[in-house]
This record gives structure tokens, C-alpha cells and sequence, in this order.
């Protein structure tokens, strides 16, 4: 059985850039999470399918999965009105959203691009990235998911033998 | 019958106060608009439930209804938040969530709550408000409301002997 | 204003013919109902449109509107599978899904069409007609209906004047 | 982590009594199904239920599992209104509703509960049952499940060393 979210062909996934933690207690790197399962979720807080589908989607999977083997991550990845979307707005949205997962405000780049984004070369938002507990990224989906299919490709990543 | 929105006792709906237009070609007083139906849907960017049901609604509301009998207006009443909420953010807000209808943006008070928000006494967002052809207000509303009541509650308005 | 449910040309509706009634206190014929507006709904218990939009939407007209002013009627029009789709099936159908509105088994015909899906030249289910005060079929519409545009188109026809 | 679906005390699963098979190539015996992961559906094509959630979710887990490690089978368990909920009238169900999945109608009992129903202790419809590949039955639930908890569940018991 291969579930269609997962890569054919793994590769290490990039460390992130984080200029800002909220929902959090302190910087986390993706080395720190390393044994564990990671979702990342790469939004932006005026998306409207990161608002309507893949911010509620994120909560969910970090409300059901033990963190002691998931680590659910958001990374708001603006590529867009950038004046807007900044950190005050985004801890408004999280607050008035009821958002608890961590989210890492994405590094700005040398263009419109952050950091982050441009290192894991995605294409827009709302993206799902797993990574294993390995470190090597093994989904990387932008739009709409199925919630069949996440549940099933990060209970595979859990199960896998150790590394 | 009595449609369960609309007011035991209308009264005259007061004038709104606008501070910016978008959406729109110029401003629009409450009092161009007499001899039509009018629908106000206050809400803020950032509320979930405006989000989620007000504003796509009014949209359905925006789209459906011949303009000649029914002008449908959004009003931007901040109450909370008021830095993240600003105008820039609105324009975003309607670029990305496809939002056609005319937008105005309420006046600043002296408090927190804006000045058309104080003056139509309502009491959050999303709110729903209906102005009959005779410029009385007779449906005032918060939280969620059917399509089917607001529909028929808004025909039967345009159907009313011209006063 | 039209409402894109109203036909332009109305024509006088038909009576319907009824072999039994459930969820009534005793048969109902369309002239007993002249001076209120009437909903007709023909739908067959094993329609997934009809299970899945057409027959909810029906029980919130019936629940919605004053029945002084508006009879909401479904009727059961088989024209396949009619051996498994018979009264004692219906009545079953009508208690586990909790609908209350009365319904009209539709008589069987010389084929399988039975007799008023025949004379409503309806051409499958689940199929919306409404009728005027003065008996007029003002709308027929087969597949899924939005709410917004059935309020309205049913509130139109409450407010004309009488005949 | 623990699937809040899964029971803390696996049970053997007791075999399944069949007295007609619809949508399959002839008997499936529990037996038969050693080695692959088992998803049991008991619904009754009436219940609301079962229409409206446990069906639908049925047939896309048939969709997504590779049906080498999973085998879904639904199970027709009429525990009232048997008259009308027959085997013609399921056969009439699963070719409107497009139902694919392999469906088993459970043999009547002594009372009005059918005997696999009775067996696994059912206390109603839908339900949902999965059962492991050393045929260890490992989840009952009945009523509405989120798919994100059943698609981590049956991930689980693929991804379990066989036994």
C-alpha cells in the first residue's frame, strides 16, 4: 500500500527559519524534533483555503495525535501583502481563530519569498509537509487534503521502525 | 405570517458614517438609497463567524438580488483589534476572499466602538441588518441566520406597497 | 426583479391524484388549498438527491412558513424500482428520517410513470414546484434548489395579490 | 499514542453469518481474509445514520485502502422494519446510492436481531468494526466517526509485524 501523499524519492528536509515563535515556549528547531514525526503546515492567515480548510485541518491533527510522537507545526510563509500579514496580525488571527498549535513566522528573503519557503521550494499556500522521524521529508502537498489520507500517512510515519 | 427576523417595531434607521469606500465608485448615503431595500452586513476581517458564514452569504445575497430592488452594503464596524484591521488589510481581506460588494468603512468614535456601530446599538459582529424602502429599519440580527429566512424576510420587503 | 425559479409563462396546475396519504388527517386536493401558496415536492425514498437535499430542505419549508399562507406537500412519484418502494417502505422511510410533512402516494399509471408525475410532465426527482394562490404552477424545477432562491421565490408568491 | 477508536482488550473476532452477498464474486468468510486488515460496516439502508455518514465513509475507505492490506465489507444487519428492508430493496439502495463496497445481509435470528449482530454484541446501527490481521477484533464503535481518527486506526493495524 502506498499512500499517494508520500514521496517516492525522500530527501533530508531542510532546517526552517524562524524570525518569531507563537503558541510557544521557545524556539524550536527541526533538529530538537528529531525521534518524532513532524506536520508542517505552511499558511498564510489571509488564505482563504489555509482559513477554511488547512488552519482548522492543522488543529485537528494537533489535538489527536500524542506529541510525543507528532509535532504539529505552523509556518506562516507570507509571499503576499506583506505589510498585512505581519506578527501583530497573525497573533490577532491565531487569537480570534482559537489557533494553539506553534506557529514560526517565516524568515523574509532577498525577495517577496521567505526563507523557509524558498528552501523547501514551495509553491503557494495552504502546503502540509511530513517530515519522518528521521528528518527526511517525505509529503509535500499544497491545497486541499483529505483528512483520510493525513490521518493515514502520519500514523505510517509513526509506525515505521526507527531510524 | 411573520418572518421571525424582522422587528415588532421598526424605526427609522439612522445614517451610516464612512470613512473610506472600496468596492464602491463613490460614497453611498443612506438616503441615496431610499426607495430600495437595503442589507447591511457589519462585520470585521478577522471574525471567525463573519468569515465563515456573514461574508459569503452576503455575497449570495450581492449576487442574487436585482440591485434595482435590493442594494446590499458590507460596513467595516472594528471594535476590537483596530490595529490590524486597518484599511490596507480590508483591501487585502476583499482581494483574496473574491468580496464584490461594496465595503464602507465605519468611523472611528470615541471609544472603541465605531460611530455607525454605536449608533445602530448593535452588539458584535457578524451583524445583519435590514432598511425597508422607506428607510425604516426592520430586521436587526447577530450570529448566524439562514438563508432561507433572510431570503424570504428580504422579499417580502420588496414586496411591500411603496410608502 | 425575477426570481430565476418563477416560470415565465404559469399555466393552471394540475390536480394530483393520490392513492394514500400519510403524515394527514385525511386527503388534500389542490382545490381545498386555493388562496394559500403551495409547495410540492416529488421525491422517491431512494433518491440520493432527494435523501440528501431535496426531502431536509422540504421539512425546513414546512417548518419555516405560516401554513395559513403556505401548504408544503411532498408527493411520492416512483417511476422505478416500484416493488421496493411501496407505502409500507415509505411509511418506514418517513418515521427514521423524522419527517413530518404530509405526503401523497402518487397513483400508479399505465406504465411506470405514475399518474400526476405524468400530468406535471415532471422528468425526475426530486423535482420543486410551487403553486400560486389562484392555482397557477408558477415554478417546477428539477435537482437541488438553493435555499435563498426558494424563500424568496415562495414569499413572492405569499405577497401577490389576491386573485 | 493510542487510537481512541482502539479496545484496550482485543477479543478473537467471531466469524460472520451470510445469507446472500451483493457486490461480491461469492462468499467472503473472516477466515478467508487472514493476514489483511478487516473494516466491518453494519448499517441498515434506513437509518439515517448509516446514510448520511457511515456509508459514505465506508465507500471512500474502500476507495483509499489498498485492497491487498485491507478488506472493506459492510453487513446488513436489519434489526427492525425487517419486511421493507429486504434483499431486493438493499440491492435497489447500493445501485442508487453507487455503494461498490461488498455487502453481506446478515441471516435473521430467533428474535429480531440477525445473528452476526448478536454475536459481536451490537448494540446498533451504523457501526463500525475493525479487525487486525491475526483476526483479533480491535475496534467497535457505533455512530458518527472523523475520518482522521479511522484512517490512523486502520494505518495502525496495516503497519502492525505480523503475528
Amino acid at each position: 500500500m502506498t499512500n499517494p501523499l508520500l514521496l517516492a524519492k525522500p530527501v533530508p528536509a531542510p532546517e526552517w527559519s524562524v524570525a518569531e515563535w507563537l503558541n510557544a515556549d521557545g524556539p524550536v528547531g527541526l533538529a530538537d524534533l528529531r525521534g518524532r514525526v513532524v506536520v508542517l503546515h505552511a499558511f498564510q492567515m489571509l488564505c482563504p483555503g489555509c482559513v477554511l480548510h488547512g488552519v482548522p485541518q492543522t488543529t485537528k491533527l494537533f489535538q489527536f495525535f500524542d506529541p510525543r510522537d507528532v509535532a504539529v507545526i505552523g509556518i506562516h510563509t507570507v509571499f503576499e501583502h506583506h505589510a498585512v500579514m505581519n506578527a501583530e496580525a497573525l497573533r490577532v488571527f491565531l487569537h480570534e481563530f482559537r489557533v494553539k498549535v506553534p506557529v514560526g513566522i517565516d524568515v523574509a528573503g532577498d525577495d517577496r519569498i521567505p526563507q523557509t519557503m524558498r528552501r523547501y521550494e514551495m509553491r503557494g499556500t495552504p502546503s502540509l509537509l511530513l517530515i519522518d522521524r528521521a528528518g527526511m521529508l517525505r509529503a509535500h502537498k499544497m491545497g486541499q487534503v483529505e483528512d483520510l489520507a493525513v490521518g493515514a500517512a502520519i500514523q505510517q510515519l509513526i509506525d515505521e521502525p526507527a531510524p
